[in-house]
């Protein structure tokens, strides 16, 4: 943490940053510029602390932190790349998986069609929604532990182990009944009620970016996770949100380069959220797998025509199994595999 | 809803289009221009229709909604305002109501100490967090049920209602014996199990503005709330995520007058969230009293150097009477009164 | 300048940081932590020094900037108040001046019409565009010559001086031919050229913040201006482009006390462009003027229904009557006047 | 162009619309529904019309734009790929084309190791920078004419086309005297008197995106150019600015397909002045090929630590190499070459 003084500051004003930053068990170093005093606060764990604690003492201009807030999701901490267990699969290693499915899940001939369809394309997981979050409480709303039944079955006859959203804290017991991977929503990224509940299952965890978090923000969400024991965890760019209106989040493909460069956990990339359209997800997607993504979650719907949510952006089958085709060749050009 | 046809879009796909409306119960008329034909699918429910059902049909080019995806929460569906009722407050009347108060609730003296001075300086509701949503997993969470016991003694001892956070559908009944007002944090106004449980409540509810929420996008979240059968809700701006960091977040006055004039629930303001710096407190608590805010919500906390959350941004007893002492003239100034 | 080194760095690693600091002249203090080492560069300049000089060496993790980037426009290279001069009047005193008239000089009725009419309602400068920077060359591009022509005969017989917009360096001579204020344009705050073009004329400008500028750039290019030795320069908050979509751009209101707390320019406020809809704008003139601005910049048109420009945004005269007298309240209820 | 009226507008408005519309030569159809009129204004010109025109009318809600407000960069213009010729080379076929060099030309032993460099790599075409746009007025501004000539050298001796900035109508002569593809950087790209100059030149010219702009302004920006009858003319994504604080600027992948299926204009990417950092680049790089960028403009430089601008993004000439090797690999997976 690096407090810079007012021009001009009092000595008993550089005091009382000192005095305080000892108060807390941290090294004191003063820096005397010419025109302002600078005082560096040193000790490892100055990036969990608050800058305001001594941003709102007398005479002080600004405080710049300079650890991070997150700790345990940190490369810093765990230098060595994080996978995630998951029925035999893993993700985070050269292979790159893909998670398919409807948004949400109907019915059991719905969803039976897609896992199947999926399946045969070379899909590893199966996604579908019970419980969906929906912005207008007049929207179908998911047919909650009855989604989850029919998810069940499917993995049961299909044979792919299943990802699916969970909501509300009430609901983590019974969804981890029947999810293999517990899949927290982008507006729920900082929930943290949520967060504390799903990472003390210490169930494969994938934790969604919030649609105006930073990566910062995210990866000290993800810290509440790994906090309660959990190391089953990866994360998923989604899209953030931007002025631009062509589609329905901007796909920030920056971040998974920045994401693995600074943390030890996976990322997967949701690029039908984040496009808003079936014409937009291929180039997505496809970039995405280019950038070092481990993982990639996609809507895949048997009729998107009589989708009851985000019919626009799902594929149908045909699409997908032409996707994943060139997804194959886009991996092992980046020297990885599906 | 109007949907756009593609230049040359076959007969058979504007007639796919006109079917698909007919078969959800509304009126169509077609408008056949030079180069596009335009449908235009008309009914009084059509805004809580998602644009994506006529979207993705072939032949599409785009979708317009013409009505609001909300609809309780609109002037159109209640001309007047609606004024909450709070103990003798209201709140959307001509009285302009200003809540104050520590960040989180700390300690006995500290909350009994920021209750007398906010009192005394002309607060009319007591502020205060038990339970508190952070960031990071190492900063404090709040005094849980035990800030909410201290913040009932300071009702009772200093005669203030109390607004106080809820953060989990697991506390709403918790927190619904002790509060006055419940609030729905900014990083909850997309948490729909808790906007449906907080609506049952029938309890005083004050809904903050999502961080990257647009204006309809809090509206249509609001009418969770007034769909569980609860109209004592307003609405909360506490400043949205931009690339600005100069302030922790943008305030955006222009959404008082635009929630005026789209819905009937009163609006707040909350200009210590969005300053992030007590400095800047008071031109934003002034600026959204002359846009026409029915109420402010202003931390205060007796010695903002030791507070466990928020300090920075919490003005003392003294810049607090201050600033009400401004505030008074400038609601005179636009016709109200504090 | 901080440099935080990575953890384990190297120690000529940390040397090579030293000695590249010194060679630019800075004193160097380092500070060895338990984990990291962190080197504090200082000397007065380091603000205009870029990180990327540091950042790229080896072994440095971060680069965090203590100095701001903007010198010439800083309190701390000034600390009292700049007053701009313009014909007898002056911006940034306890008078806040209001600039009005139409967004497109159209014609010499038009203009005339509503010169009388915002002097009338108290205005103290008339603006008016006669090149205008237009998103779609099919749109109508202003009269140009013609149009200062008209300003000049306006200020003649209605008597106030004039503003208007340049937006191109061979256009500048012209243009300060006529005008009392040279503004420059939200899309022009970074066109340097510009900058230094106006910053020759020693000519009042008014710098309008670019749509997605923050205030330290902002300050920044107000240090082009100023840096060619004018220092009647003044700065112009207009909205910015966030993902909001009610209104046309967001009104950023922190944006008025963080200017008034790091720099001695004078700051107006144009809630016209960034309401983009006449029934917004009486608000944020309201709250602009409740928050500090010394100046409004307003859109007056006399028929908006037939403007060539902008005439959603812009206020009848009746309404800019109206709402002068609310602006007057306004102003004296923070201690100013109109 | 779609418009609401009121919920109970009166006849005499829904006629003022009609009136209006005809009087500027449009077709109108009326809609009547249960709650409101809906008027459609049918005609090609109808994307050229501002909304303003009739959302300014007494009794109007919304008006809702139905064509889009580019006309001769779409590709309802122009269905056809345009290819851009650049001595013999193509933008816009089956090669993806690498545009590589130092950011800002700073003398001739610099360019030229650049340029061998580059052309040893595989790039096709040398960028540099003459003039600069600089935040700061402290910072390097470029060699101005001395660079161009440096440019033309290299072509001579290294045998490469030239791609350079040019920031001001009054450089656009020289400018073109020189570069084989003119640049209008981000910061200009609404800067409408430069986007007029250059089009007169009928040069290739490549059009950044501005750091805040949708992809409809930037497709609107490129109808000034083409309307002044210039067709060599391209695209480039550089990223825009959001709340992400990780990268210079978040780069926008999601935009080269939206343009692709929009505007028959190619499309390239510059991940340098995304990332901000050269350990970024590579990924963003790839990830644009793949999703399908017609080329890109790469910092390259002999020395990035003791670069005048930009250093932290420049990849040093060994690490260029060793991306061209990814990017081909990558540009094969999806079915083109480099």
């Amino acid at each position: 943490m690096i407090v810079e003084m007012r021009k001009g500051a009092a000595p008993d004003e550089v005091d009382g940053v000192v005095q305080r930053a000892k108060s807390l068990g941290f090294n004191v170093q003063l820096n005397l510029g010419s025109e302002k005093t600078v005082v560096a606060i040193l000790g490892s764990n100055t990036g969990q602390l608050s800058t305001d604690i001594f941003a709102v003492l007398p005479g002080v201009e600004t405080v710049a932190r300079i650890m991070k807030p997150y700790k345990l999701a940190s490369r810093e901490f765990k230098a060595q790349d994080t996978r995630v267990q998951v029925q035999g699969l893993e993700i985070g290693g050269n292979r790159v998986l893909v998670m398919a499915g409807p948004c949400a899940v109907e019915s059991k001939e719905q969803l039976m069609e897609a896992a199947w369809a999926v399946k045969e394309a070379g899909a590893s997981i199966l996604r579908g929604g019970a419980f969906k979050p929906r912005t207008s409480p007049f929207s179908f709303q998911g047919l909650g532990r009855e989604g989850l039944e029919l998810l069940a079955q499917a993995r049961e006859e299909v044979g792919l182990p299943i990802i699916t959203e969970v909501m509300d804290t009430q609901e983590v017991s019974l969804v981890a009944e029947y999810a293999d991977i517990l899949q927290i929503g982008a507006r729920n990224m900082q929930n943290f009620s949520l967060l504390n509940a799903v990472g003390k299952t210490r169930r494969p965890a994938m934790l969604k970016r919030g649609l105006s978090s930073t990566v910062t923000e995210w990866l000290t969400a993800a810290d509440y996770l790994l906090s309660q024991g959990n190391n089953q965890v990866f994360l998923c760019e989604r899209g953030i949100r931007t002025f631009e209106d062509t589609v329905r989040f901007s796909f920030d493909v920056g971040s998974i380069p920045v994401v693995r460069r600074n943390s030890h956990l996976p990322i997967a990339a949701d690029p039908s959220h984040a496009a808003g359209h079936y014409a937009l997800v291929p180039a997505i997607a496809k970039a995405a797998v280019a950038a070092g993504a481990d993982a990639l979650i996609i809507e895949v719907h048997p009729n998107p025509k009589v989708a009851l949510s985000d019919g626009l952006q799902s594929l149908t089958p045909s699409d997908f199994t032409r996707l994943m085709k060139d997804l194959r060749a886009v991996a092992e050009s980046v020297g990885r595999h599906i």
